[in-house]
């Protein structure tokens, strides 16, 4: 039996080469499917490891732009935080991932896929959703989620069988991807206690100060200070630099899939100042409905990406939304950094609705502001609580008298 | 004529003491209602002021604790933030400020009342719009709006005629509150200026370390570290202590009630940490439908009170909405403060769903966590985007062999 | 062991009290929850069945009033047609009947309890998801959607064991409740059969033509043609009196719990005509806000009450916010009746806003429209619009220029 | 003075042809935008009335074809009903007209364009809004909104000039386009009052039974019992045909744009008939999120547009969400009509969501639903629930034994 794999190089996919092939003698091919987050040293490590355990052959697709050209635009567009605060980060990553796996192994004819998700998690979810919508007749393998082995319970196998063990997160689960970085496990445990500064990646230690400016043409990030990049090498400066700074930073209480509770840290550097600076670019170029019901919508969309529902087509219903949206969210951000805080502090655009007015907010009314036509504006909005009132006052009086 | 005015010792209410009785004969009733920002030494100052100017009688309402009752209990709540960032701040208080001056206007049989609002922001809207609501027959008198006066022209006008001019808060207006201080003109007349360091009130070079524990009661802020506070006096206390580290600054590009955009800065430690903290703990107490739709329709009733609609009977349903939706989040949330950044890093509540799990995120599926249910599940939530999908092929394969 | 039963009298859970008793030698309590929809022959019938089948004991209990004050009252508050059309009808009822078969059977310390759903309904969800909420550790036995006998094979069981065989429905599968009956099976597995006149039950040949006028108190319907009666029997009432004028029927192509489309043909007069003058009262007497949310939140507690969400607790909130809603929706609405077709034609209520009114649509402005605020309150409405086209207009130029 | 007029052929424009030329000596050129409802007859009538009264030319301009392009195929989109019932009717025509009213008026270099809207209507509003947004710069005419003559006036004006007088509505003002009928007027004064049968006019007596086929292409409707018609000719059918049986009736009891309530009645056949069959066409192709999210926005949609906002760029982006979500909505549905009466009692698709599942509601489980799956769903439904519960029966026991 020829298995398609997709494989992280973390513990879980590791085992899941040594057990698919010693165990029920399939021939593995391990699909490492590259969303970022992986150094040069991590890919070549995985590469070999993957061999050594057994894989008849290791494919490596560089998914990044199509990452940030099919999901993590409209995480922009859409202004996605859960709870208000997380970007979605790797979770984001599953639904494409799958999707490739899906194609990969259907385009070649494997004869089942695999993939090393847990019970306990949101990601099984998300692939299984992937996979049943594009790939309902393919055979999917998730032994770590129906046998449930322990995490010692596959160093032990790894070890008993002399095949090499990866390197231990220690106590916490950390994945790493272009939209940031979480750390589960540990103190994550809990709901009350903070991560150790020690246990922080990307910002560890981090400090200093730096003014940036972020371009964005239609909706799209563009530049840094000045330079065009492309938004891949946009987002991985940002992650690099923003870190350096301690900036991204954030702890995620958040609702599984499953409807339990569950804690992680995260730093999410570029998230965190794409994301604000693009908010604070819309304010100026859209009206308010339109921001009130984007933000609305974000939350729509961003819930169910997080429920695996990439493919579902009311996410391209929301997406042509989206992108109408953006059409004049062109301009640019300025961003102060200092020492783990950021904060946008101005915006400018070609198509500013500021500077489309003639009026001037708490100086100067504009030609559209006679004092009567203002007055008449509170009187319209009020009237209904007006009639309200009133219509309660008359039957008040009415029962009095009776 | 008797005139009460809403007196707010600034510029604009001091020429109309002067304006009213002078020009217009009246009897003027200057009347402050205080919903927070002045100090004793201000107070004093206004009292005086306004006798000078010819008030015959001065009224200090201390509103600041039915202000939390009635307003800012709701805002903590529904977790609010014009555009994800801006607490609404003094323009939440002018809705109840307009309340008490149509009360004592009308139990007291004045003959107008009078406001001192420009025509060229949101405060003339909400004024408007309470006094049209609550007491449609009082006569509003709104010079500064109608003969639209510079602020030199008012300064002039008070020096000819020997009376005092309050003291200058330079280019910027300056408004402060219980819930925040606002900062306009100068760079916020542009949209992409930083304001100046020396131009911060509360936060100007604030720096530090702490971390705190704020506590709730059914949504209600009750302690500080342990200790039990009123809310108007925690509120004082986070002012002024998360101010001294430099927390609670933001910028705010927002929607006028006129359509048109203005932008502020503003401090607000007090709304920036209670906030946060809320919304966090309320992470762990309600679950995920409740806080969807709460965000949302937190939104609805933050951008009715900017508009002015403190009265309007829609803002009491959504306040019932609220009131069953809090009556779970007890507990404590931890905050850490470091040099103009917080982060929340800890809740915990004796009514945490995640104690309440048997399952752990991550780590350990539940006794609900049947591999066989989750896969269930996960088909099921595909299971529209799997027909949509086929329907899709069925006829594409049809056309084809048409 | 002992075994608490649901039981409708229908063919599944009779088969079951066969199953059980002789198969699994389970005690048998077989406990019938009125929501309506019984007539009084059909209750002896099932009482008789029931003990000849095998059940030690038949429990009945008259659910019809807590049906409408838990349940109804809110469907009607929150207008809830599923798609527009469907008022939910007996789905509706299986969170209260499956919360009494968990409080009886764990008051009362039976071994187990049992339900009759089949694998391909939205009913299994509904049992389930209440008993999981309410009674997590009570063990709950579902053969018929285990087993997937057919209806062929549970008849044969039950004539191999010289049992009585219940009444057939022919090619349909019938359910009837207060709030309606509806009608699976037969034209309406396909999407575009309607069914025969002959298959509807309570609409069959209605004819005639009648006006009436129903009252409300608070929300709550309370008298037909200006007497009182209890929402049950006005309930009743309807179903029959209009149920013989040919009201009330439709089709709902909906969308089931498990991702599937399904399609039902359903009769259900009394819901169609307190819907529907519910609907005009509340346009009387509250405010375009209150009912455009309404309606929104309207739709998602039916949707969820759809999915089984009973007792979850965010509806308890949704319930807060329509109580306070309804505090005014009191007066009464006058509904012509003719030949299947019903119209509302006129409301009325001494909390009209329309008699609350100085100005006349479409006749006289009103004291508070003055032409100048009306062109204000146009010109604020378009100013985003305005300066949208502006700031376009202005950037093409440029562009042109270039 | 040259002065574009936006005449209909009414009263009050016809006095505004006479009042302009007369007393403020303009030279009128009178502009009719036909978005439908005019006979031959009338049009001829109105023209040569124009003449009559002063006008020196009278333009004429189809717009139907375009009502139905930008304004009529987005309300059926997304299924467009004020308060659940009222299809907007002619209120959906002001936005256009104002747009032709104003291009005419800029491309022509008219001094100045007028409408005849009064003081107390939501169609001012309308036009305002249109106008300050595409010419902000236009003078604008509004001496029957600003000078209030009467309809006596009116035409004791015309009588004193020896001019002619347009036909009477009598007691009722009727206004009629391709989207339906209104009339305002004698008992619609009041919120109880049924309109007398002889004051209908498209459905007065209206009877009779047929069963029809709608066919749609991507959510445009295209055909009547399989021939294909452009929109506006089966609109236009389906007014006429739809009218003779009766259906289409209907009261709007409603929200003004300037806060009061109204009450018309309308007839709209069309309307009617086309928004019901694409509803439920609807059902059949698009998922149930999909449909959810289409009846929320549009409600906002119609509210918009309702509110004069037609040329706001947020409808834009509304519209490119509904494209989207339309290009699947092709088929056919069948509607019975029966005095007065409609129902659609089929629909028939390429797209069926029905004919793709495997499983049949209520009969058979599909490929998808192992029970284990159902159950599994089920209890993630109600986790969040069963927490709940349990944490608060936690706290409980915990209270009770302090």
């Amino acid at each position: 039996m020829r298995v398609l794999l997709a494989y992280s190089g973390g513990l879980d996919t590791s085992w899941l080469i040594a057990y698919l092939t010693r165990e029920k003698h399939a021939q593995v091919t391990a699909l490492t499917v590259d969303c970022g987050g992986f150094s040069d040293a991590e890919k070549d490590e995985m590469r070999s490891r993957a061999a050594v355990l057994g894989a008849v052959e290791h494919r490596f697709v560089d998914a990044r732009a199509e990452m940030f050209e099919r999901v993590l635009r409209w995480l922009v567009a859409a202004n996605v935080r859960r709870g208000g605060v997380y970007p979605l980060s790797v979770g984001a990553e599953r639904g494409l991932q799958a999707e490739i796996l899906a194609r990969v192994g259907r385009d070649e004819g494997f004869d089942a896929v695999s993939h090393g998700c847990t019970a306990a998690g949101n990601d099984q979810v998300r692939f299984e959703a992937a996979l049943a919508t594009l790939a309902p007749k393919l055979q999917v393998l998730a032994p770590v989620r129906d046998l449930a082995p322990s995490r010692d319970d596959q160093r032990a196998y790894l070890k008993a069988q002399g095949l090499p063990v990866p390197p231990s997160g220690g106590k916490y689960s950390v994945n790493a991807g272009l939209w940031g970085l979480t750390i589960g496990g540990g103190e994550l445990h809990t709901s009350n206690e903070p991560l150790a500064e020690d246990a922080w990646q990307w910002t560890k230690n981090g400090s200093g100060r730096r003014r940036i400016r972020i371009g964005f043409e239609a909706g799209v990030p563009c530049s840094l200070d000045g330079r065009e990049l492309d938004p891949v090498t946009l987002i991985e400066t940002l992650n690099r630099e923003g870190g350096a700074l301690g900036v991204g930073r954030g702890y995620h209480l958040g609702d599984t899939v499953l409807g339990i509770k569950g804690r992680i840290a995260f730093e999410a550097p570029a998230a965190e100042l794409l994301l604000a600076a693009h908010r604070e670019l819309e304010k100026l170029v859209l009206t308010e409905d339109q921001r009130f019901w984007k933000d609305h919508l974000g939350e729509v969309y961003g819930k169910r990406l997080h429920q695996g529902l990439f493919h579902d087509p009311f996410q391209r219903d929301l997406e042509a939304f989206f992108a109408s949206s953006q059409a004049r969210v062109t301009g640019t951000a300025s961003v102060e950094l200092a020492n783990g805080r950021s904060l946008v502090d101005g915006v400018e655009s070609p198509f500013s609705l500021l500077a489309a007015s003639d009026a001037k907010y708490g100086e100067r009314a504009g030609s559209n502001s006679d004092p009567r036509g203002a007055l008449g504006l509170a009187r319209v909005l009020a009237e209904p609580a007006r009639l309200f009132k009133r219509a309660g006052d008359a039957q008040a009086a009415l029962e009095v008298t009776r």
